[in-house]
């Protein structure tokens, strides 16, 4: 699995349900901002193929420069990487690695010539290939990095890149969004997954913004009727609970505070990064991340081991934030390693 | 709109609300197999990636030849045809006209050659470019022809031909679908949309089937997590109501029979074509779509003019069959042309 771990295998694996899996490994918001139960709608008709209201309300919250700028939606951030990148076909990519791999996956599948930045030492300064695609996360994962946009975006500007920056994990930081600036530079796209912060990887809606005429050229990609109506009138009635935001950003900080310390309280890393996201990547001062794995299976626990991210190595793991009961949980675990 | 009607567009033309329309333009059985409110599910993870259960039900339900054969699930029948001509990226494409214009539209986009096939006239004899895709819809549309394959497969299979069936409204008809031949014949592939049969066109799910090694290669093409929890969940649950099966497809003959009585008792038609699916076109003898249209918009009834099926002009007009109440309201507003 290159994505968060598959709770399938998992279960099968340790003979549980799927739903007994206590699943550290995607980083998803424990909290939903309604009950699906609760929807009205009917499955019977086409929806609207222009996704007008949904797009309405997705632009509203995360302020998308009318007119001069659009967006396309997909069914999740792994399509709208995917269809983007096939649409770009860049020849050249810039990654700032650690980054997701299947970024990586897909440049290889296009068959892109790789540049990798390296975003744990010196990399504001370093070296970038004229007029490439740089794909950029922030935060970043798997170490939840936020970083202050403005002076990367002009050294990317002045390199004449096409800029991607997927913001799937920037709610859940108190941080800018880069996609007010759709309205004045060119060549910018700002991907962004609703899942994790709306605690619903199963809803697939994700969606890139840009400069109105490149969406007009992506769109004309795409088939008709991709989203499911039920995950459209979820998203909307999710997006119009506007308490959700905050109650999340504050929820989510005190739960990571707490998964640090009992990270730290374990005395099994030598590090654990400063994320401001929902997840926290640590490494492990003496065993490695299998052997952590294997014991924590014990007790239904599934996390990630971050060696498919290029850079880094089997020590390296990562946690989702979860709820206070879960983290108690893990911390009984880890107390028996 | 080259699919049924946009009834958001049209509910906005006539001052109503979408659901409102009585729309006779898209081809969606009124019935459901179940209450979505009903359904158990959780949309907090992420779904199992492979679709495994949802597979063997699709598989199990249209007899898919186990492991010489596979499926790849995709957001409803366009994603599908969309997905699977981008890949199979054909030269040299054959249609039997009238054919449903989506089909047209990729052709363009993928700028391949196009050879057309006019169904209605005596088609089976007919010149085939050795080697080229062929794609037939069975049961046809916009006329609901249902036919025998066995000869044309054969015929395609002697041309050396790449074969796609879109068997998209067969369930309606008392018929037999080509997935059994999947076992031994190369190089076809089945294509079947479930909303049109299963009343539920915001359940986006439709599939492509053909041998295993084909499936695998197109498979690669696509991103992870299409598919949305709930619409995999609804679909597993319909199909696991089998005594829908036979029910729609005495009830589609039933309100087919009225509609056709209903369209001849008008005497506006100088033809209705016997179509053995949901839906029958119908030739107008001295009006043409667009003025019928108009007419019928009075009453919020929304019908689809044919004249995008090359071919066919503006006085053929398509009917889905709806329930007895709405084909009697529709009856009313024709006595009153």
């Amino acid at each position: 699995m290159t994505h968060g771990g598959n709770i399938y295998r998992f279960a099968d694996q340790i003979s549980c349900m799927p739903e007994q899996v206590l699943d550290f490994s995607a980083n998803i918001n424990p909290e939903q901002a309604l009950d699906w139960h609760d929807l009205q709608l009917s499955l019977t008709p086409y929806a609207d193929p222009e996704y007008g209201a949904l797009k309405q309300a997705l632009h509203q919250r995360y302020c998308v420069p009318a007119i001069k700028a659009d967006s396309e939606l997909f069914n999740g951030a792994s399509a709208a990487i995917f269809a983007l990148l096939t649409h770009l076909k860049p020849k050249q990519l810039v990654f700032y690695t650690p980054v997701y791999a299947e970024y990586e996956r897909i440049a290889q599948q296009l068959a892109c010539q790789v540049h990798t930045i390296d975003r744990f030492g010196q990399f504001t300064e370093a070296e970038l290939p004229k007029h490439s695609t740089v794909i950029f996360v922030n935060p970043a994962t798997p170490d939840g990095t936020c970083y202050e946009m403005t002076e990367l975006l002009a050294r990317w500007q002045q390199a004449n890149c096409t800029i991607i920056i997927d913001e799937s994990f920037l709610d859940f930081c108190y941080a800018d969004s880069v996609i007010p600036n759709l309205a004045h530079i060119k060549n910018l796209y700002v991907i962004k997954s609703l899942s994790k912060f709306y605690g619903c990887a199963g809803i697939r809606i994700g969606f890139v913004s840009s400069e109105a005429s490149l969406i007009q050229k992506l769109k004309e990609q795409e088939s008709a009727w991709k989203l499911s109506s039920f995950d459209m009138a979820y998203m909307q009635a999710a997006l119009a609970n506007s308490t959700f935001i905050e109650h999340t950003r504050y929820q989510t900080r005190q739960w990571r505070e707490l998964l640090h310390s009992t990270l730290e309280q374990s005395g099994l890393f030598d590090r654990i990064y400063p994320g401001q996201a929902n997840f926290l990547l640590a490494r492990l001062a003496k065993s490695d991340g299998n052997s952590l794995q294997q014991h924590l299976a014990k007790a239904r626990i599934l996390i990630r081991i971050c060696d498919t991210f290029a850079g880094l190595d089997q020590r390296y793991v990562r946690f989702a934030v979860k709820d206070a009961q879960a983290i108690e949980t893990l911390g009984k675990s880890l107390r028996n390693v």
